[in-house]
């Protein structure tokens, strides 16, 4: 068997390279966390924020590597806090988004992960979706972010009610991860084991 | 008397064009709307996002232009919605903050507007501020954006409530222009009488 494939992924976020380590080991990735400074552009289109962010990393960053971007979207609030999801964490946080959906009785949301992978100088962008509603407390410790308030379709748990591994099979990064992993795994290992069969 | 000074602001806000001319006019500068995509950075600095999106278009857009990034900025909530004031405007509205203000008795906010200016190739950074409270109701059809929820400290009237004239004798925007009004009047107006002097 051979040794993981590196793959370095510029986040500061722990839970995010937790959750990126338990999706890509089952394919053979060993994720790195790489520390640097993203840019990232005001946009309401995640692709467009993680691509940007990726190309500006290019030459700078070691490949493979990628960046993550997500968002919580919740239906009623136009898609509230959406790409902004981080900044409104850090200010009015889960106690904030709750007032705001206080007495709303369409409390849909979806949780939506975008990954950018640099591969050979070029941009390959990878999305994930997880459609829920928004609890109407915060329930759990685990995870992080919108977690305690989140909860998948089809369960009556919140996201940080789950194992990292029980997130995972829901989750929009895990969707987005995989795909990002399938992909790599065809250009980069395939392309391998037929440079060493030669 | 000399034609006035054309200078370009980049933006597509009616509002913000008609008060930089109410200020900028009696500099001798007639402020022409330039349509042209800024690239917005996420960031809680509105110097950083308002000087990177002025250096992307130089060179792009005729000088001396500027373009102009501002933020209501409310203390009890950690600053939002800050730098993405606009976003949050769009997406949950006047509605949405009164209702994260509902209960909070300290309503004290700030008005920040960040104007940068591109003269021969070279950004200048200008900032204006204007401290005031948020109303416990949007009143008044003036201004745009918060200004129905603002009203600037010594004043029992909201940003909406007032003429142009008199929301640009307090407003943030007023400041920055009038800074940068300075600024190029020393650099290109003196600039330009030497030489029809020599």
């Amino acid at each position: 068997m051979s040794a993981p494939l590196k793959i370095y992924f510029v986040t500061s976020n722990e839970g995010k390279v937790r959750e990126a380590n338990a999706v890509l080991r089952r394919y053979g990735l060993a994720v790195v966390p790489y520390p640097a400074r993203k840019l990232e552009l005001q946009s309401e289109s995640l692709e467009e924020v993680a691509s940007y962010a990726a190309r500006s990393l290019a030459g700078k960053v070691p490949e493979p590597f990628f960046v993550e971007d997500s968002g919580l979207f919740i239906y009623s609030l136009r898609g509230f806090p959406g790409p902004y999801s981080s900044y409104v964490y850090r200010t009015i946080g889960l106690r904030g988004v709750l007032k705001l959906m206080e007495g709303v009785s369409d409390r849909r949301a979806k949780f939506v992960a975008v990954a950018a992978l640099c591969l050979r100088g070029e941009i390959h962008v990878f999305r994930g979706e997880v459609e829920g509603i928004i609890a109407l407390q915060a329930r759990g410790a685990g995870g992080f972010g919108y977690d305690p308030i989140f909860m998948p379709l089809g369960s009556n748990k919140t996201f940080a009610e789950m194992s990292t591994e029980e997130k995972c099979r829901h989750s929009h990064r895990a969707k987005a991860l995989r795909a990002l992993a399938k992909y790599i795994i065809d250009e980069v290992v395939r392309e391998h084991s037929g440079n060493s069969c030669a």
